[in-house]
């Protein structure tokens, strides 16, 4: 029996030795790259993580001490110790467990995560909960140092560091110098320990020939001189930015040496103030290929263990997000307003080969989506083109940003909008299902949806040539395959296209949906129900000339859309018809409903929340006047 | 003539000798005070930055050189450098100059400001520009001590202090420790100096006992020993915050001395690095009554310039806010859970008598709603009801927070969204026209508003009584008058209720639109149409099921909100009468256009836009069949 096989609880942790820690230790990273490999996942940081997850757990006792893991991605091991071990085998496959920490999921998760930055926050909540209840028990906020550069993390540092009565909130930064990608910004040098006031230098250098130009006058010359050494070293570590906020600073400390981990979170733990531990740590530890390339491995799909190799499903369709960043390299050669926008994700937006070819050009602002968006806003008062390349979800983030910034003054900055929709495994907190609905309700903003990538090119050129604010969104995964046309030609503002026509029914389609709505017209053929299939491509502004004229011809609709049913595409169309006094019709509107949607494969969420193109069908069928068994039999 | 008479543009303010500056400054702050006891205004705020804006307008040269006031309330004074001098006393007039900076009124405005910390930002995009464009020219953005606590500030300095090329960047911290409130947090206190690493004093007190003890060798010595005591002195002044982001910090330097001001700005011209300028201001400068006062005098109506008393319209009926703010206090005196979370805004959202009353339970984050959202959510999870007081306009920089950290786990976190609808004079960034439709998208949201404020009270009570999240908006200003009950009594979740029968229209209204709707029943009345009311109270659930009654029962329909039409609260009802499958009606929405409302009267807009009982009876009139000519021929 392994170790690990021992572990039902983290109590069970608080019984081995010392010695056993490291054999779990290296049990968990076995667990971990085997299952990992064969569903994918945050291989990096949950390696990395490792022996602090030990550590923390053999230290303090959840779940009256909290801890909180911020994004949730490292809690890997967290999982595998607090009563997950025989469930694992079932990370982020449907109806498995969660790649993030979960609340509903076990006790020992004291905190939903998913977006990054949250930790300090929802920590300081907590502290200041159990305060008020007088309640001793501790919580624990542990944070990459790539989180540490969105603002949210540095509001919560603020407010911790001016409470001092919070003496349970400790917070561990977790330092692998790599957020996702590598770490950008200040603070990331900062970290990294290569700060060089000037001053200080200066200063330091000065008194080091002083004290050499000195007469020997004894021992307390030298004491002083070492401590002043000591003390210098301290300046320049990043203790001295914490302790600006309040924090008694620990460390830099080795994150992977357990003893010492579990010494000094042991001594931590008696302490009254907010304390900030420094851990360093390596993503991807034990784990040679991840330790190699932890940008591949931070998240992956399915890989061999042996070698690290990804294992490929022989797909030859690119990715819409490839098509993205190979028609930005192609649209910036001719277009020198052309620049990019990412927030700590070029490869994830596929604009690697952007930051490449046009480095200067190229702006990666770490995880700092407010920031990117008023930045880009700033560039587009100069005459630039910006594109802001962000995932659906963590657009969110920016949405004030996205109205009183670029809405407001109409500036021409283009919203990338990648993984929206359903996007599969990461689930929840990372479906990109609101976009249109908040994206919709800005006034100034041309909201589009390419149906394949072909068009997801001209509308990237579309939103360029438009002077004013501009978002395509697009899904996550592998595009249709359609043939990408030499010239780029830009779309009309606010043009639908009519791919087929049909009598019986009309099926108003945004996006990915188109496809569906193409196969439901095949089905419904099947049985009798003559579909027509409008692309509409821009939820805003609608065509609403176009469909006006086929809602009075056909008067069954069905719309289709990837997103809230609530204020998005469908809603759109309802509130159009409304305004141009169509009334004699039916519609249904087939989206996702007023709920949040689990993790599970993309095509199987899909069937499951009826939006795939069997949803269309069985809207379609119900709009005509057909049940399910009328139809059918 | 005065001085100030002469200034057309900047380029006058460098013809000026330095006594005749001082004259200048003098003679705004007259001008100023003039104006907004007339208009009212942001008086402290501007009153605190005239020498600044002097000294900056005298170095530099707009609209070549950029400068960003963050927030733009205190650049009353730029305005009158500016070009806008005769137009002054139009301030936040309707049609007249805008309170804040906006790019469509002055070139010299280089980015349109309203909400907070986004100068740093917009600054660095700009500063991206010319670089790449290879202009020289320089960019400044001028920000508060108070903006420095949102996190888009942060990001930005982090992304500034990592683009060593970005020669052309300066950043003045206008420093008067305020922000709107009082500021709160760490940085707060480690811009008032009393920063205190117990390693820093330990050292430097030894090293000064080290120095005392050592025998006299001369004048090195001396000098040595001065410079380190400087060098310390710099250690302990934010200074090493902002040398931690790779700026050249300068400072702190008396904002009110426009000598030294103009000199040491003269000298960072020349600089080609990140600078940042500490600059130390009296919020309310030169104008006793905003001096002693300046939370008061921070955004004030009309007062009389002699003493400082506000001019009072004899208004007896209590504000919204201030009838939330006394019911806070009534019920948290009943239920420990409440606790109350608001950013920096104790005053405006009626929270300061909470405050005072239950210190403990009182948490004001500081100008950080993201945090702010997280941090009560942090609390939910601990079983406390907490109550985040935000406006609406400024709750958009937390959407995604109330989406993913409340919403996804359905916590019990209640929003006090002040400020709804059409706020007046702030204008266009401070409107809060977008929250019924932002709100209404995320699934487990409640969302309500009150028809006046007795029912805020009762659904404040209904929010708190409510397992889940829970949103009531409800406007800035008096409120209507209605009588509190003593029992608050909660409503029944999605129970709307009807307030008129009426056989030939029916309108749905909802907050303060319900009042308009009761008054255009009336003058409907007067021309024979018979008009139905009904109080919505739920935006979230709707009151599908009376709703669906009615309609069939009377097909016309007036929907009425103070929001955007888009996603809003008509377009929940057409959603939700579409999917109950009602189809024979004819409704029109009465709201706001796909647009943005610029600043002015209340009431002015609200006719404008055609939102108050005027629009709503000729919507009623347009639904029953009737043109404008008929019904009142």
């Amino acid at each position: 029996m392994s170790v690990l096989e021992t572990i039902n609880s983290p109590a069970d942790v608080k019984r081995l030795t010392r010695s056993e820690l490291s054999v779990l230790a290296e049990e968990i990273r076995r667990r971990i790259v085997e299952v990992v490999s064969r569903n994918g996942g945050h291989l990096a940081s949950s390696l990395g993580a490792v022996e602090l997850t030990i550590a923390l757990h053999y230290v303090f006792e959840t779940p009256q001490d909290k801890i909180i893991w911020d994004v949730g991605h490292q809690a890997y091991a967290h999982k595998l110790l607090t009563g997950r071990r025989e469930v694992f085998e079932t990370l982020r496959k449907y109806q498995g467990i969660s790649g993030f920490t979960k609340r509903s999921e076990s006790p020992h998760d004291a905190f939903t995560t998913g977006h990054s930055s949250t930790s300090i926050s929802a920590g300081l909540g907590i502290a200041c909960a159990k305060r008020l209840k007088k309640e001793a028990s501790k919580v624990i906020s542990v944070i990459g140092d790539g989180s540490m550069t969105a603002g949210i993390a540095y509001e919560g540092l603020n407010q911790a560091g001016a409470l001092h009565k919070d003496e349970n909130m400790i917070v561990i930064l977790n330092d692998n110098d790599m957020s996702i990608s590598h770490n950008v910004g200040a603070l990331s040098s900062f970290l990294s320990r290569t700060f060089s006031a000037k001053y200080l230098q200066g200063f330091r250098k000065e008194f080091g020939e002083f004290l050499k130009s000195l007469p020997k006058i004894g021992d307390d010359i030298y004491q002083l001189a070492k401590r002043s050494e000591e003390s210098f070293k301290t300046f320049v570590t990043p203790g001295m930015l914490f302790e600006a906020f309040n924090f008694d600073y620990f460390g830099p400390i080795n994150g992977h040496r357990l003893n010492h981990l579990i010494d000094i979170l042991t001594n931590i733990k008696e302490l009254n103030e907010p304390v900030l531990l420094h851990v360093t740590t390596k993503k991807g530890k034990g784990y040679e290929p991840a330790e190699k390339n932890p940008v591949y491995f931070h998240g992956i799909g399915c890989f061999e263990v042996k070698t690290g190799n990804c294992i490929q499903k022989g797909v030859s369709v690119p990715s819409y997000t490839e098509v993205f960043g190979e028609t930005m390299v192609a649209l910036a050669q001719a277009d020198p307003r052309i620049v990019a926008v990412t927030a700590a994700m070029p490869e994830g937006t596929g604009l690697s080969r952007f930051a490449e070819a046009f480095p200067e050009r190229f702006f990666d602002v770490g995880i700092a989506e407010q920031h990117g968006v008023t930045f880009a806003a700033g560039m587009a008062t100069e005459g630039y083109r910006p594109v802001v390349a962000i995932y659906s979800t963590f657009l969110q983030r920016a949405y004030d940003q996205i109205l009183h910034d670029v809405c407001l003054e109409a500036l021409p900055v283009v919203f990338a909008v990648d993984r929206g929709g359903i996007v599969g495994e990461d689930g929840a907190t990372h479906h990109g299902l609101f976009d249109l609905s908040y994206l919709r309700s800005l006034p100034n903003m041309v909201l589009m949806a390419p149906k394949d990538e072909n068009e997801l090119r001209r509308m990237l050129v579309t939103a360029l040539a438009h002077n004013g604010p501009a978002a395509l969104r697009y899904p996550r995964g592998t595009a249709t395959g359609a043939a990408l046309e030499d010239a780029i030609t830009p779309i009309p503002i606010g043009a639908a296209e009519v791919l087929e026509k049909g009598d019986d029914l009309l099926i108003l389609a945004i996006g990915r949906s188109v496809q569906d709505a193409l196969e439901a017209r095949r089905l419904l053929a099947l049985e009798g129900i003559d579909a027509g299939v409008v692309n509409c491509r821009f939820v805003k502004p609608l065509d609403i000339e176009l469909i006006s004229t086929l809602v009075r011809k056909t008067p069954r609709v069905v719309s289709a859309e990837e997103n809230v049913l609530q204020g998005g595409f469908g809603s759109a169309v309802l509130e159009s018809l409304n305004d141009v006094g169509i009334h004699q019709f039916r519609m249904e509107r087939v989206g996702v409903g007023d709920m949040f949607i689990e993790h599970g494969p993309q095509t199987l969420l899909r069937e499951k929340y009826g939006i795939d193109a069997g949803g269309i069908v069985q809207a379609g069928r119900r709009v005509c006047g057909l049940s399910a068994s009328e139809s059918s039999g």
